[in-house]
């Protein structure tokens, strides 16, 4: 393949120096910068990359045309995503066709959930696509209970917290460690699930970790029923330690 | 507390471009860097960092006294061990009194399996400790496949190979998304543990990731009964994409 190539750049939990050597590379050098945000907002991955960009770079916001209006499970969000997506991703293939690189800014870890992956999925085998790795909140989150979240053995379990009741105690319930992301309005049945799943007691919430306004509170000493959209909670396992 | 800082540095899965803007850092201006190694080997984590260390730096190699010589189930093992981590702690220690920062190389992320938790489980509260999250093997190993792990509201599960076959079975018939680490001569039993959980199909092999060496191959064309440590073994999950 020839052309530019584009990069699926994750920048990391939050605070810019927890981004690789690699993506502050990239982004010093970037001439095109792609990233997603909220009509309206600057951007959350936007704002982690304030003091990286060079100041002559071309900049494309993609901005969501629908967030939570319309219910996930309503056939409309898919459609009106999925052509959103689209469009994003012809405008970079068009780029790419035109020779040049664009990095597209990732909070997180590209491939572990987020929304690079639609643009991947679409661009992936057409144009070159590149994806750099990055720390993830959730390493972010247990670091900052200053806490080991697996030890020896352990089995570690990722739940959303957008799933049903049943299934979260379920998997609280067979595993050591736990980490729960997708927190937000989620939180009043998260903290059932792990009422019953026994795990309240050892539960740690962690909003805005590795940002400005991080906190780390242990769950039953939190009264609310809703938390941030950066909030994380963590179980630690209790492996071999010798 | 006043006296030095011990600061356990995550270096990411291997390639140094991977280690944070504030590993490097802190690793180019340390004066003290302490790393555990086979006894007789260069060490893994020490050779990542070979191009950012400063000269002068003073190294204080740490070496493990057992590795698989003695079983992980004898009683020795953990007196060993223990006996190794309160040596390596009481230096560290001693260093921090004296007012002197320590940098300790971590392989991939300090809180998520690994050894540094032996020593911060020793060192906190008594002297500063800090810790760097880093990038983990894992996320180096799905990133190297190409493809997104989780989607949407996938679950992750993150097993040891060394767990019992029937617990990996149990395990892996219940999630979407699924990373098993420890694989080493585990890897016959982990084979036969996805081919019962209906996975082998899906299941993708990486050797090496973001190292020199790296290897991905679908597991149904990998052969081997054995593998190298640094084997992850990845199942994507297919949750929901617009």
């Amino acid at each position: 393949m020839t052309g530019g190539t584009i990069y699926g750049v994750g920048l990391g939990p939050g605070d810019p120096e927890l981004m690789s050597v690699r993506a502050d590379r990239l982004l010093r050098n970037a001439r095109h910068v792609a990233f997603f945000r909220k009509a309206g907002r600057a951007g959350q991955a936007r704002r982690i990359v304030d003091a990286n960009i060079a100041p002559e770079a071309i900049e494309f916001p993609m901005e969501y045309p629908v967030t939570t209006e319309i219910p996930l499970g309503d056939p409309r969000y898919n459609q009106i995503l999925s052509g959103f997506y689209e469009d994003c991703a012809a405008h970079l293939r068009g780029l790419a066709n035109q020779g040049e690189d664009v990095v597209v800014l990732c909070e997180g870890d590209p491939f572990f959930y987020g929304s690079f992956m639609h643009l991947h999925s679409r661009l992936a085998g057409v144009v070159q696509v590149e994806v750099v790795p990055a720390i993830t909140g959730m390493s972010a989150a247990w670091t900052a209970t200053g806490q080991p979240v697996t030890w020896g053995d352990d089995v570690l379990t990722v739940l959303p917290g957008t799933l049903a009741e049943e299934e979260l105690v379920d998997h609280m319930q067979r595993t050591d460690a736990l980490v729960v992301m997708k927190i937000g309005r989620n939180l009043a049945k998260v903290k059932r699930a792990l009422d019953r799943a026994g795990l309240s007691e050892r539960a740690w919430l962690v909003e805005y970790a590795a940002m400005a306004g991080q906190t780390v509170t242990r769950l039953v000493e939190s009264r609310c029923e809703t938390a941030p959209y950066f909030s994380i909670l963590i179980v630690h396992g209790q492996g071999r330690r010798p």
